[in-house]
């Protein structure tokens, strides 16, 4: 017996259209419904054997579902939780894939109807493409996916969204929402902070009358790839996890300062130092 | 007739052996003498066709040269010179690939005999590798070649330099060697200062009871790829740039702390804003 009878994909692009997918694949899955705004993504979709049929309205969409998977830009999820709850079958899941938790989750619980289940949980994979066309079946294979339950999450809810990913090939991390959102505010939303600032200060230096920018090599151009995301999902991110995001920003002034003053002072020592811890952090999670 | 007679590279690796190996497929060099102090590499350069002999006193090595090109570590070349300048042979231009200039070329300058030559010159060209067997002869094809003549300079030799490089398949850029330094700094120093901070910063985050880059995924590693970068010659670097280096630190700081105003501030237009003329900058460059 498939571990999901009907479900609902919000979103079908690369995040929601490669677990339809991988569902499939290992028949964890009956019937996947894909819901979006864009009917040609959503004809694709199905041309693709990604779902099984499509609806352009969440109500409707998500009618007779058991799980309702979210995978839309991070901002929307609360709007779309609110939106469909009075239309979700008795027993049904909703989870998510948004990359912040603790606002998410505590505004989804509080809006779901009772006998309906909220799980929120972020699966830590993706790549610089978008769109149902981008999406594969082993995009989550052995990757992580942190599911964030609270005092309030149902346990029946919980274990069968830890299996939906087990199946998909996660490894499953359950974890606070709050440790959750620190811990991706440190690895993913501060590193994406440095490289917007990077490009902005290396664009911005107008010592002469040219854009300096043309005499960067591969060197720089690899490591201010992340600095071309999509400017209104980090507008979002930034305002839905600011705390944490603030707090790594600190630390990380706090850092970029004491190396400054090793280069000011001229301390050799001090700065092969600081060069080799990093470089020995780095080496270890090749 | 080849543009260079005799031509001695001392360090014969991944930028020497490259320009070695391009010289001679174009013609553009009758005998390479390869300088180091590892037997064993330059034994390997000489059977890899690279350098036609070798000899690990510098001193010894460039005898009779009519072109002398310095590819070893950037701390290191100003003491070459001092070491060999008593033994060049009248006419020899002496000429570098270090990444710094501005405290390199006057330190050499001063240093060259009545009628030696010394050319300050950078090929902004590079990969992850080292060593002879790294090197190939289209290193420098389409790159940037920085060459950075003073008022002192010799007009001949710098001629030939740019011969050279252009010969090896370089645009040819002159530049004032403060200039130099100081888009050096923005484009490749800062950056590396940057990611050596951003992976002490994330490594330091102790809130937790374990190490929370074992959470980073494929983007992190990519993004602090530089930060794996070799430490002694990042203190050099840092310590023969810093003027440079510290402008763009502090350059740096601004638009980063601009930034942390608007995250606190909640200012979802104004980051919107300085993520996409971020993003602008950087696609522009790709």
């Amino acid at each position: 017996m498939p571990l999901i009878h009907r479900m609902a994909v919000v979103g079908v692009g690369l995040i929601g259209g490669s677990l339809a997918r991988v569902l499939r694949e290992k028949n964890g899955v009956e019937e996947i419904v894909g819901i979006g705004r864009t009917e040609k993504n959503l004809r694709k979709a199905v041309e693709l054997g990604v779902i099984d049929s499509y609806c352009q309205d969440p109500r409707e969409g998500v009618k007779g579902a058991d799980l309702v998977f979210l995978a839309t830009p991070v901002c929307s999820i609360t709007r779309i939780v609110a939106d469909i709850a009075p239309f979700l079958s008795p027993g049904c899941i909703v989870t998510d894939g948004g990359s912040v938790k603790g606002m998410i989750v505590s505004a989804c619980e509080s809006l779901m109807p009772e006998g309906t289940f909220f799980v929120g949980a972020h699966p830590i994979a993706g790549t610089e493409k978008s769109g149902v066309d981008a999406s594969f079946s082993t995009l989550y294979s052995d990757k992580r996916c942190i599911i964030t339950p609270t005092p309030e999450t149902d346990k029946d809810a919980l274990e069968k969204v830890v299996n939906m990913w087990t199946v998909a090939g996660s490894q499953v991390v359950l974890m606070d929402a709050e440790k959750h959102d620190r811990i991706v505010a440190a690895i993913s939303h501060l590193p994406h902070m440095v490289a917007y600032s990077l490009v902005n200060a290396v664009g911005g230096y107008d010592r002469y009358d040219e854009n300096i920018l043309k005499y960067s090599a591969g060197g720089f151009r690899d490591f201010t790839r992340i600095a071309s995301s999509d400017p209104v999902m980090w507008r979002d991110i930034a305002l839905l996890n600011r705390d944490a995001i603030l707090e790594t920003m600190d630390l990380y002034i706090e850092c970029f300062s004491q190396l400054r003053a090793l280069v000011e002072k001229e301390d050799g020592p001090g700065l092969e130092d600081f060069f080799a811890r990093s470089k020995q952090s780095r080496d270890a999670i090749i």
